[in-house]
């Protein structure tokens, strides 16, 4: 699905997965006390900085920090846009 | 529209969209915890700092924080001037 | 009219203009909770750091930050001293 | 054990080992007022940054400081993403 | 006057001029909120930073800011011994 | 006596000396206001930074400051690993 | 007089002056509201950071910070160990 949105500089926008906070058995599992990340997918990047591509492309799963980047609702659907560097990790 | 003034180094011009707070159902949207992008247009680019060229054009909708840039009155409406890097993405 | 005043580095001179708080009308504008910039006029400017010239002239009329530069009193008259990057736009 | 995860940039995963609080003649060790480094395995580098490539690989024994990473779920199993800055040593 | 002084890397000596805090036609003038650039003289100058020569010259009047440098005592009478960016304007 | 311990980049492996709070005369010496360095011998060192090669060797007696670094137990020996720059100098 | 102590990078050893706190003519001075520097000698530098050599020598008279530098106690002596760019000037 493309979005008619385009991140500038190191930022990429992120459609957040469905927080799942149940285990494969169905049990419920609290929240502790070490930041949890987040999961998503990529839907669009920007064309980096200098010097810097970006790495990520669109449709790559990532994981981000809890508190990276900012809200932004297309169409009635929520993402998030944040920077490169708020991800971790292509899973 | 044009206006008379040439923003410095990475900076840009904005003419802020006017805010929608319903949803397309004319449903009153309230403030949620996470900070929202703005909208608006761009109406005048600077030059760009030193290998760092300004990527964003007159006339492009873009999408920046809630509290970027300074306000500026020119010729009896209001307008914000921010550095490009405050911009989010082109919508 | 001209100062015997030369900033150093990327530091200018500034002849701050009258402040203006009324409408075309008359109407006399209360300060509103976003700072406003000051408009003014440069009287003098600095050679510039290495590989960054000035880019302002004598003459340019200027929109700075409220609280940006020193204040400094030459032959009776107030001027500003301020960084280059403390200007917004050329007006 | 490999796993289906690619950390990004200077970024690595690590497996913690299991926590030994008793010495070798079996005395548990009281928490002293320094901060213990942590030890574990490394299961996933990133590319590294331009310019500083990772140096540590798949299979290390590394220590790592007690509040170092962010603990990532995979499988089932915890592990800990951090920077490659994050680590002192080999073992 | 000569000094005994030789300030290192980007600093300078400056022997302050006695400050007048009359009009010319002598009045007292209050201090005000803003702070107020200070004058003095050029008496001595370091070899500059690698790439960033020192631009003032002995014997240069200049501004610089109120609480700019500390104070040295050379021979009984009191200099002030700050880097060149400390330094406004001359005049 | 050597370890099995790699320090990652500008790190050192730091042995350190049995603190001695007596003059050769005996007579204890009480703490002052002032921190007092730490002396420590080289037990491992990494392989530096790009451009910023490790000056220490291995066998080094060194002085640190008494805050610096984290406690790191190999084989039932504690040992502190810091950063080069963490150390004041070679004695 | 030479000490075996080799400070490491932009590190200089410092024997500080005995204080003087009386004028010529013997009238004891009290502290002012603004930090005075202090006197020494350098006793040995290191050997500077990559393309900034040290610029003090051995046996340079130096005026520094009151709070610059670790004291260090080398044969019952007791010396500074601080950056070059603590000292302020030669003197």
């Amino acid at each position: 699905m493309s979005v008619n949105v385009k991140p500038l500089s190191d930022r990429v926008l992120v459609e957040p997965a469905v927080a799942e906070e149940k285990t494969a058995g169905g049990i419920i599992i609290p929240d502790t006390a070490k930041e949890k990340p987040q999961k998503g997918k990529i839907v669009a990047v920007g064309n980096g900085k200098k010097d810097e591509p970006i790495t990520v492309k669109v449709g790559d799963s990532v994981l981000y920090g809890k508190y990276a980047g900012t809200e932004i609702n297309i169409e009635g659907k929520d993402y998030l846009i944040m920077r490169e560097s708020d991800i971790f990790a292509i899973v």
